[in-house]
């Protein structure tokens, strides 16, 4: 028994921001265990609208879960070879399982399924968003979830030309896809330059009140071939106006340019997008084009240290075109949150207000609507 | 190094009945993991019947994993800020999600989907029941899990007028639902009165062997307007004899009162049911009604403080009218069980009898059949 | 807070092969939790073919993954009295969940739903393998997962006749099945013959390089009646060439036996079996037989002494006819296998080439076909 006894002295165990989190004495092995719940009412419809008629339909009242996550996290074997996996207790769905070879700063190497580095909003966890909800534009333009492998890391670290790189190469089918469509495989690269500063991390708000300004700019790009013309968190599937794929139907490239900026309390960011779709079967190209921007203040950076509720204003407008041809067709959203972080991203409060307002002029026709959300969102 | 022990010496780790528990050494942060098994062999069918038909079809032997749960729960940031979830793993379904907010016992809060505090036997837990699985009725009146938000707390605790109250309001589409049918809510209430001592916990069978009586009277009401007549754990459906419901379709008016004791290894319990159907489609109301008596008596109460196991027999009459205006025709249920409490309801094996009869006498005909089971339920 | 630093320490906490490992002070409660990850590269298809259509099909290039398990297992109220679930996250299947006493070592008791003790090669859990996956003729032979009971030990440990056996009574519905289709039930029983030493452990490889030699002869047999002619990880389903059945359609014999040894890096297995198809719906008898060899060797096994990577070189051939009296028809797998076991089974990478030759002279007709896979396996 004293054996015992001084083995678990060795373990080292602590609640950290990633959850419990279990470590052996040699640091060989680490285990962190979160969970995260998010609670979402709203009136009268939750989900963004895609088409006029998503208008019309009835008025709803609804209060859900909206998220309901598990977070198992840590490093087995040596400190850089780490995992992490997520699963979606609410929609019984394994998001994230990953391994990543993290040895060199400048050389990481990653497989298994994630969400690929290709636009920030989306690389954003849905926990650490400035907003309640990403926007309009991500259905049309996100590869979300892929799996596969890549290269990345950050060069010049703190020098003029400090960057970050990500090179992917996926299946392109999407989550849980158990098989490729056909031999052609998804290819993704993404630059981010850290104009200033150590570049902006991947979570929306300026919680931390740099005094320094932190600036970035990325470029991405991505090609694919598969059945999809989008994707999202429940795999592939189809925008509006496309029908159901057959194997190598869809040949998509797709491009992105980005900013970010945190400094004292205020945070920026925005993205620019276009996507070439290529339909196999009868040769039509389709060309989208969108974009956003989004801006939030910290007004009480001071109650933080006092250990009371941050308060923050944030706003977003995005525009979307799904066809670059027809620009008299055109969807907006305006957003305003406010957000209450009791303790920082991993437990708040939000509030939102959303006007879409949706043009069909070569059908003669425009629609607007209002929404009212709140959402509560704990990790533990 | 040195550090790294101090922390985690600071950490509280212990097994509980809820699993084993870790606890941050400020108290902020508390975790629990819990497992349960729980396996069944029935013969000839395991389902209650719900129609004549249902006794006609083939015998079966079966032997199956009938609840297999993961359980976690805590509180963080905060102890009186806690959460709770359930998983069932054979069915792939999250159960309860839940946050409390309980630093008041008069006024507390919750929010999330859990099972709504309606009747007591569906309150109280697969894994504390006293017979094998709950009655007859159950299928027909229980409101289940929902999603939504509750305010409920206990006042003049140990007083003349001690009571405990749950009101909630709920997106009314059941366990799992991502979106209301309409505008309309559900509105739950219920009110305990705790006649005699504490009130009676929500489990069954009285293990404590209580030298003083504890006894509740307990009502409860709530209305809702869904596609739905009955919800399950697989969500909403239709009792027999209504059709699939569209949005709105169906008003839902119902209450209960309960009754409930605890006193020197006897327990008891009962439920009087009446559900009020209004088809909107047709304008045809319909009138349910139904209830239950149940009652233990633990044989050996002595054997637990030798660590010995303990064993009750119970039983139950069930009695459920489909249609209050052709009372002609009826179902009723006649069980008896016997428990083995290896650790109290951590760790028991149960085996059950009972005699389903129904009479349709609108159709001149009657029907009645055995049925035999044999449980082993373990939480770890 | 005294009191909470000594229990604290009594609770041991540290890493093993089967991940953290929680015991309580009195060693009546223990937790172990475990991750799995499998991620493969496969070109150009994964799957093995099942009859000559599957050739035929569009090459692909897939990276995936293929499982992603979580692990949970321990003992709870007395050493003895064992648990373990495996939940697979990509696929969301609940496959183990069985509760053992294991009280004497001759004398075993099991309940839940697991691998049935039928066929060694399914029996080694899918991160123990020799080969990147288990044999062509696995499909048409093994039991894969049922719900039920077993009584299993070991006799005469170290003697003459040291066997271990397995019998066990079973649903024979297949995994997750929540129903029976009839009264009958499944029957199996395995005996295991330890001729050498203590008899064969159930993995691949072997990493230990025993001194002496290590072996075991097996034979066992099932019969079952049900809707299906095949099970696998996803239930019950159809062979090749039989119809959906229906209730107690199928009545099902067979039988295998095996062999294994392990000794001084090397290791080998074989399996040979015989399987009997009665269809009750037009009194059709069918009779299938194949047989696989598979052996290995640890090429540097001095290299485990200095912590690094063992590298094996293993083959297999597997032989399977589908109909016997139709020998002219036949299904043959060549497979080459090289592993890098970075921390034995626990952390490995393989490799595997594979040649498929399937000839159904009946038809006039042949085939054959290249395959390459590449596999990353973790377990933490």
């Amino acid at each position: 028994f004293q054996e015992l006894a001084k083995d678990s002295l060795r373990t080292d165990i602590r609640h950290t921001s990633k959850g419990f989190q279990f470590t052996s004495a040699d640091n060989k092995f680490q285990l962190q265990v979160a969970g995260r719940l998010q609670l979402r009412f709203a009136t009268p419809m939750d989900q963004d609208p895609e088409t006029y008629n998503d208008f019309t339909s009835e008025d709803q009242n609804v209060f859900k879960i909206n998220r309901a996550r598990l977070k198992v996290g840590g490093h087995a074997y040596q400190p850089w070879l780490k995992y992490y996996f997520e699963y979606d207790l609410s929609v019984n769905r394994l998001l994230d399982f990953r391994v990543m070879v993290e040895k060199w700063p400048w050389l990481k190497f990653k497989a298994g399924q994630w969400k690929i580095e290709y636009t920030r909003e989306r690389s954003i966890s849905s926990g650490k968003q400035q907003m309640l909800e990403r926007s309009l534009i991500n259905r049309a333009f996100t590869l979300d979830r892929q799996q596969g492998v890549s290269v990345f890391g950050r060069i010049d670290q703190g020098g003029l030309a400090d960057f970050n790189y990500h090179l992917s190469v996926l299946t392109g089918t999407g989550l849980g896809a158990k098989e490729n469509d056909d031999k052609k495989l998804m290819y993704v690269g993404k630059v981010f330059w850290n104009v200033l500063g150590d570049g902006v991390d991947i979570s929306g708000s300026d919680l931390v009140h740099y005094e320094r300004p932190h600036a970035s700019l990325a470029i991405a790009a991505a090609t694919n071939t598969s059945p999809y013309t989008r994707f999202s968190s429940s795999g592939g599937g189809e925008l509006v106006g496309f029908e159901d794929g057959t194997n190598g139907q869809y040949q998509v490239k797709q491009w992105v340019w980005e900013t970010a900026l945190k400094y004292k309390s205020f945070s920026w960011q925005s993205e620019v997008h276009r996507k070439y779709i290529l339909n196999h079967e009868n040769n039509i190209h389709t060309e989208l084009q969108g974009f956003y921007v989004q801006g939030g203040y910290v007004l009480n950076h001071q109650a933080k240290e006092q250990g009371r509720p941050l308060f923050e204003l944030a706003g977003r407008y995005s525009y979307y075109e799904p066809r670059v041809n027809l620009p008299q067709n055109s969807q907006e959203e305006y957003g305003v949150a406010f957000n209450c972080f009791f303790n920082e991203h991993l437990n708040k409060l939000t509030a939102d207000v959303t006007y879409f307002d949706f043009d069909e002029l070569t059908l003669s026709r425009e629609i607007s609507q209002w929404r009212f959300r709140v959402q509560y969102d704990i990790s533990f």
